[in-house]
């Protein structure tokens, strides 16, 4: 049926002619014929041998992979700990479509838009696969006229991007989102969000971590009391946002070599950048003869005050730094913006060079597992009138904290159960598959999480041996004597005790749930 | 920004000339007349009266739709039955991507390729939206080399059909499956499914349902010695399936004038296709002359007797019915198939004409609910050497279940909540907002779901309103006296009836949970 046997050809010679071509280019890197020479050997196991018999490829497509069973166990654990907090904040939930018209993303991503996937014209609208979920939120906010909402939505977004799956980097991914919507009183809800990071960060127990805080418009003022031309305040400051992968030596070679910044500007910026602290740091700045000369800046640096006596009452003051480096790169947010860090030695570290003027951190920054801020004006560019709607989120960057549990699972003795099932209803001589049918029926019937293997006969090792596998901690084995006698014998498995109990839905069920 | 001059004029004048169009077709309903006019005049509305201003169109793309948290929560709720179910019956879960290779999903679906929705060829693989989880799950297996697991999957698919929204059809809609594989006895995985099917259609609540079995070999056996020549199983076999839909005359009418099978064959099978039974009709029919001249429907009836024995054991014999008219579409099906309909009044009715020899009901059928059977050969379509693995599985129609769930809600009193706070934490009076969010901050770290409005002087009355429109069951209300006497009031937002609390977390606490 799958025999192409033109195409495995075109396939091969195709990758054949990439890699020939690999050599005269200048700019190839190890990695890149390793990759290649994988896919090669890939192909070849596919084509099977000698047999002639070309089949197609049988793999999910790049960038994407298949959730098993055990990865599914540890990602429902992991939305139910968030999903719990942010039932616990009283959000909502929404759902949007995976694709919308092309034309709601357009010019919503700036230079990214070319990762996103399009559809196919097949007649009809042109349709492209959300990119995110904050654009899909505001044109839900501005179609329907909501003027206040606090959902969370956890959805699969796609960008066309060169995957790093080993650094949990896909081309479909989740997304999980909290946002308020609604005019309100000034950092009421961004501190909460900032309490929701700190509650899920902590119960996940992903080992300690620090949530970074800045504002926009602190960054504006202090770029324009820096002397940076308004013109280049966008490209400075995604140069500034290197800061947490680059030494500020670099960030300022950028800065001047390539962006045409004075010296004398990239250093006063060097100066601020490289700050931290909390509420005083704020109320310092607020005092900073140049700082102070920016209007934008001052009502940043005053609601950085306000938040951080919200986040006091909030007792969430232990992990929040005020930090003048971050910078965020996407275009839309006008407010407070704030990025989460795991601090723990032990993964791949992403900073690794603290010096050089780069903010010092005690312990290694090992990436990004949260990130939002305030974006006052992406609804208003959907409402037909421009009614803005006032917004801050978070997202939880939950690929990685996917990434983080599984190797925790992998490094861990315990085994990850991927079903739930309490009691195996087994026996111990043949025929008697109708005994055992009747039983988990009751046991069903009663709430209980039950299996019976589907042979006439089976074995009894091989049914215990299947709960040994699948973690299942009791079984209920059946033998004629027992039927005589009107008892059925529970085993615990981990321990081989046995009690005989009369053959009663009640005596099992009461011991499958203690 | 979203000014699209030249686009929403072109826009109007391309349906302009569709509905010019139309008058000169024959075949125009008044149904597509007012649907042309809806979009005229919602092209109208967005085009924003005479200013001038053309906006780009707010809406979702054809056939899909967003879920707003009230239609969430019922989706919640409906998940949670069924997930529940999956779980008592020991199965995993697995996740695969929103798209495969396009090869993947080639020659699966017949006739129904032409809905599989394309992405765009941007440079890469080519790859299409999944059109079911059935032919993902059998490449995860074939690919993993999996050649047993008992596993569910809800996820949405595509399908670019000509959606009737209406009767809850999508282009985008949920699948929510569970499946069997490998190779066991035979029919007891068979009648776990049915047995699924049953507690989750029961405790939905859905209304009276019946379940239809039959089996592939007893339809092919059927159509060999009623005379139908082998090339034309299929075709005749895709007109009974429309039996539950047309009366028997009009069937008879497409075998007979359209696909050209004799009077007499047509007339045999009519004989066939009426007969409804359980056990003993599956007994009657290995007697009968000709039914018992072909193997294959001699196997298929011998294993519906195998498998009423087994749903006697599960106590569900009442509402499965052995219906030889059940023909199911799908090519994949070799063995068993089944689906479950709903037998209530009340709404809309699909079959209306159960006179003419069209299998007789009692009550009306309201269309499917679940469905399924056997398809043993579908993982041996992608292993490369062929090697089958068997299995059997079942859908159930959430989304029609989702639009029941719907309208009961719409019709009952009692309102859907869409958050599950517990505790609203409010003031009686001015500058009271720090003591209220360290109150909350008590309660959330505690793990109580707890409210505070974002404002900073908020009126008691709108705080009581807030709970009365949410559904939240309990405020507590902080003033100055209360916080001079270290009591916290407590009311049941229902009842208004009021208790006074040492302000004291677990007092509180107490409180919330019971």
């Amino acid at each position: 049926m799958f025999c192409i046997r033109a195409c495995s050809g075109l396939v091969g010679c195709r990758t054949a002619t990439r890699v020939r071509s690999l050599h005269s280019l200048p700019g190839i890197t190890v990695a890149q014929i390793d990759e290649e020479v994988a896919k090669l050997l890939q192909l070849k196991a596919q084509l099977g041998g000698d047999d002639g018999k070309h089949q197609f490829v049988l793999k999910t497509a790049k960038g994407t992979r298949d959730y098993n069973p055990k990865q599914m166990a540890i990602r429902e654990k992991v939305f139910n700990t968030i999903i719990g907090c942010f039932k616990r904040h009283g959000a909502e939930t929404i759902d949007t479509p995976v694709f919308e018209l092309k034309e709601t993303l357009t010019g919503k991503y700036g230079e990214d838009s070319k990762l996103i996937y399009d559809l196919k014209d097949q007649g009809g609208e042109l349709l492209s696969l959300r990119y995110d979920l904050t654009v899909p939120f505001a044109r839900y906010l501005a179609m329907n006229k909501i003027t206040n909402i606090k959902r969370y939505h956890i959805a699969k977004v796609y960008r066309r991007d060169n995957p790093a799956m080993t650094r949990g980097r896909y081309r479909e991914f989740y997304q999980c989102d909290f946002d308020i919507a609604g005019q309100y009183d000034a950092m009421i809800p961004d501190a909460e969000c900032l309490k929701i990071v700190h509650e899920i960060l902590s119960e996940l127990d992903l080992g300690d971590f620090r949530i970074k805080v800045n504002d926009r418009r602190i960054l504006d003022g202090m770029f324009a009391v820096c002397g940076v031309p308004d013109d280049k305040f966008r490209t400075i400051c995604s140069t500034v946002d290197k800061l947490d992968k680059l030494p500020w030596e670099e960030v300022k070679k950028e800065m001047v070599n390539e962006k045409g910044l004075s010296e004398e500007a990239a250093d006063q910026i060097g100066e601020y950048v490289s700050m931290q602290g909390g509420m005083d740091l704020a109320e310092r700045l607020l005092q900073d003869q140049k700082m102070s000369q920016s209007k934008q800046a001052c009502a940043g640096l005053s609601d950085i005050k306000l938040l951080f006596s919200y986040l006091q009452l909030f007792q969430v003051t232990d992990k929040v730094v005020f930090d003048l480096s971050l910078a965020r790169g996407l275009d839309y947010y006008t407010g407070i913006i704030y990025e989460a860090v795991l601090t723990q030695a032990g993964v791949a570290p992403v900073t690794t060079d603290a010096q050089n003027g780069a903010p010092s951190e005690e312990s290694v920054s090992v990436g990004s597992v949260a990130g939002g801020g305030r974006y006052d004006g992406l609804v208003g560019m959907f409402d037909p009138k421009g009614r803005k709607v006032p917004c801050v989120g978070v997202s939880i960057g939950i690929e990685r904290v996917f990434s983080i549990m599984e190797q925790k699972a992998e490094a861990s003795a315990e085994k990850v159960r991927t079903t739930e099932v309490q009691v195996m209803v087994a026996s111990a001589q043949k025929n008697l598959l109708e005994e055992k049918l009747k039983l988990i029926t009751e046991l069903w019937n009663a709430g209980i999480k039950a299996e019976v293997m589907y042979k006439k006969n089976p074995k009894l090792l091989s049914q215990l041996q299947h709960c040994e596998e699948s973690g299942i901690p009791l079984v209920a084995i059946l033998g004629e004597q027992e039927l005589k006698d009107g008892v059925v014998k529970l085993r615990v498995v981990a321990t081989r005790e046995e009690v005989q109990l009369i053959h009663n839905t009640h005596t099992i069920l009461d011991s499958c749930l203690t």
